[in-house]
């Protein structure tokens, strides 16, 4: 569930209009719902709660640090995958100690970063880092933590590109290799690896590979224990799924009824790294429709918001619900899927300004008769969308706005011609 | 041809080592040589020499304004796609009267700055961008000039996101609609419809889609032209191919050959919009290798240059040759094509520190065997490398280089993590 609703035929985010919004901010703009942040982050407190897990919110998908601070505010922590990322959270005031760090490619520099900000754990992904990781703690002579992350080769049936835990990826370390990786790695003075880190991919709309991977881990740690190795934390990742179109994802509480019997009495602090589904459904990007016409037998709504603010359509051929921000009264939605059954609608292909075929961001689209001037709202827009935008043809990225009860405030301000060039003047 | 040469052993833009370069600016970084820029302006000037051409520099592809510039010394035009690219090349002293200007989503406020800057042609998209630009220019009562960008319906055989020209696109105006299009507005006093566009795609491989396209363009300006509207001028785009592989496109000389028989004595103006194959091979991006890692049976280098730095592998599945900078004596290569007669080759993925795996820059590659710390150039990285690059994962952007010669300096400075949050701080 999340707070943005038509009200007298119009968007409103949480109590105010979104055109309210867009005609101070203008557009493209990204808004966000405070109140959607905190549900959902409270969704994971109450599902989880019989074990107390420690909830790193996944910077990646939305990491503005007016949203970290509010983030923070909610007692979280935090799933890191960089220096930069590593950074903000710091900035915005959050618990460094309760910091989660993945990734591949770690630098050495922003391990002395990670380090000396005295994270929780390195999320370890590579035999390679592991003696990284060694060397360097062993120089410092500090003690730092490390979660093996095992690929336990399931398919989570997701977009390839966003498929992390099989066999095959650059991620992680093949579970038949895990543990070797301790016996090599497993007993050193500073560098403690002490945890299993999982990570399957995202968005992942069943229970099942959770359960799946869960269980494979599960054998894997007692085999580690009878060896000797102390296993204090299992970090299941993760990938929950958002409600793209309304009820396509699971509930919070239907991961927690399958992943909290198999963890119970294990003797395992629980780690979770929900991002998508606390953020997703947080955020809308608005669009204004620039020119209408039609190409071949197709529609077009050509709205000056493109790839370069949301890539998701052209990346990963993800679906995002589109609705205009004001609508007549037969048009005023409930629920976020084709709306087939209404009268008036027309088959449209929503793009943006950008010069490639690729630049779309909803196609073939049943909805109401679209003007010059309409703004359209693109839905669970809140992850990897600002947070993957460009500059690709010189277009300044879009202001971001969070949404609090009654009020709003701009937390990035829109970029100017000047911005494009700024770091190029010599 | 370009400048790039593997000499002793490294690599070379022009008379630097490329190792140099990165010793002293870091990885990743964007390394571009001014004499390969000037050779393929150059090339254009040569082969299409019997036209005297306007030669419209596309500035998506590579928009450092250092870059164009060096490009306007060249006494080159621009054609730009959005006013964030029109003040690029305004600020870079381009010569704004030699822009063109297409696009499909052209607002009204980059509309009126193009008009104040006094630009050459409006490439128009649609019948509702002819009627708001008849409609500005009578409001402003200034004369502002038109081509109108009509779809050939030619299927120029590249991917289909960099496909332009074929019907159901959202790009110009089907070819039979064309002529009630200059019915409607080719006889404004101060909107003057005066030019054809076409633009089929990018990067097209062969010449043959260029004819189909011009044969029917001229069939249409025959027909405009009996029917008493005046064209003065042809557009016949980019998309011109670049040696992704050694070999791989034609020559400038080529596209020349079979184009300038179609358009000697038609009383057209020509004007051509070559990027990609001017910018491709003036740039190389180099990225640092962080980890080799095994998964599965894959082998991975990890660089610390991902996908937020060069997106094209992942959103086009586009091939980038990459080779180490430094190399062995019998890998020191002339050709750009798999190298899979040498000796001493191990299958390699080259990946990013971004965390999907879609994130990576070449697959399946026959590379001499990479360790920690080498480094490795993507080559034909100039057009569209840099300009759709993006933080993701909270990375601050690479350096951009430019070498000339003996000499190099940073275009663009490499950005920090302040940068990263600079527009968020309130």
């Amino acid at each position: 569930m999340d707070h943005f609703t038509y009200k007298n035929d119009e968007l409103y985010c949480e109590n105010i209009p979104v055109s309210k919004i867009t005609a101070e901010v203008g557009t493209p703009a990204y808004i966000y719902s405070a109140a959607t942040f905190r549900r959902h982050v409270q969704n994971y407190r109450e599902a989880f709660a019989e074990m107390n897990p420690l909830i790193c919110y996944s910077v990646k998908g939305c990491s503005n640090i007016n949203i970290l601070k509010m983030v923070a505010d909610l007692d979280t922590g935090f799933d890191v995958v960089s220096g930069g990322e590593l950074f903000r959270v710091a900035k915005a005031g959050g618990d460094t100690t309760k910091v989660v760090y993945a990734g591949v490619g770690k630098t050495d520099k922003e391990i002395n970063e990670a380090i000396d900000a005295n994270i929780a754990y390195f999320n370890v992904e590579s035999e390679a880092e592991l003696a990284n990781l060694t060397k360097i703690a062993n120089e410092r002579k500090t003690i730092v933590k490390g979660a093996l992350r095992v690929n336990p080769d399931v398919d989570p049936k997701t977009h390839r590109y966003t498929t992390t835990g099989k066999k095959e990826s650059k991620f992680g370390v093949d579970i038949e290799r895990a543990v070797a990786a301790f016996q090599e790695f497993g007993k050193d003075e500073y560098f403690k690896l002490c945890a299993i880190h999982l990570h399957l991919g995202s968005p992942i709309n069943t229970t099942d590979p959770y359960v799946l991977a869960i269980d494979k881990a599960l054998v894997m740690i007692e085999e580690l224990r009878a060896q000797g190795f102390e296993i204090e934390a299992i970090d299941i990742g993760g990938g929950f799924g958002a409600d793209y179109t309304t009820g396509q994802a699971p509930l919070t509480a239907d991961y927690a009824d399958v992943i909290i019997p198999m963890l119970r009495d294990k003797g395992l602090k629980l780690i979770l790294e929900p991002g998508r589904s606390i953020s997703g459904n947080a955020g809308i990007m608005v669009g204004q429709v620039v020119y209408v016409k039609k190409g071949g037998d197709k529609n077009f709504a050509i709205l000056d918001a493109g790839m370069n603010d949301l890539i998701r359509p052209s990346l990963y051929e993800a679906f995002h619900f589109a609705w205009p921000v004001k609508v007549k009264p037969q048009h005023s939605l409930d629920k976020r899927m084709d709306p087939m059954n209404l009268s008036d609608l027309v088959k449209t292909d929503i793009v943006g300004p950008i010069c490639e075929t690729g630049d779309y961001l909803a196609l073939d689209r049943n909805l109401p008769a679209i003007a010059r001037g309409d703004q359209l709202a693109i839905f669970t827009a809140g992850a990897y969308g600002f947070a993957m935008s460009s500059q690709y043809n010189s277009h300044p990225r879009a202001a971001e706005v969070l949404v609090d009860g009654d009020s709003f405030k701009v937390i990035r301000q829109r970029e100017s011609y000047d911005d494009l060039i700024a770091a190029e003047m010599s």
